[in-house]
């Protein structure tokens, strides 16, 4: 599935709720679940794993929504098929953040 | 592009990195471009929130890629084109937090 075809999906399930919502409590929920995924995490178990990585994908888009961002547009613009810093298709940025 | 492309492309960039840096490093990183997704958000400038939807995409999908998670058969097997918890394709749960 596309990027921006999950994305739409979303809008379809959650829009109502996610514009009534606003940018602030939408992003705020998107935090709550990173939380979530850093304690699945710890915890490896595959499953509740799965679960949270969905739902920061889900909550993502959902506040890209609200936003009126395009995800693939905007992970395409700025990561194809090379490293946005240094160019390279095989990322030799200095450590110890590359991306 | 597919979800599952986009974290491909993530592994053909990163990987060496990523699986270098762990799940924790990697888990932080995320952490932190989703508080600068937080202040573009404030900011309200297009670009910049562009950039850092783009950033957290990247930086969760690099989290997948290490942990060994397909993030896209992740979100299709929670969210089929229903809310997972009230099973409606255009949700009614309870309010105040739904997804």
């Amino acid at each position: 599935m596309h990027v921006h075809e999950f994305q739409e999906m979303m809008r379809r399930i959650y829009f109502h709720r996610d514009s009534e919502r606003g940018t602030t409590g939408t992003y705020n929920w998107l935090a709550e679940e990173v939380e979530e995924l850093g304690v699945a995490l710890k915890e490896q178990d595959r499953k509740p794993m799965m679960n949270e990585f969905a739902d920061v994908l889900a909550w993502l888009t959902s506040l890209a929504n609200v936003v009126g961002i395009d995800l693939e547009d905007a992970a395409i613009s700025k990561y194809n098929d090379m490293c946005p810093k240094c160019h390279k298709s095989s990322c030799e940025c200095p450590l110890p953040k590359n991306h």
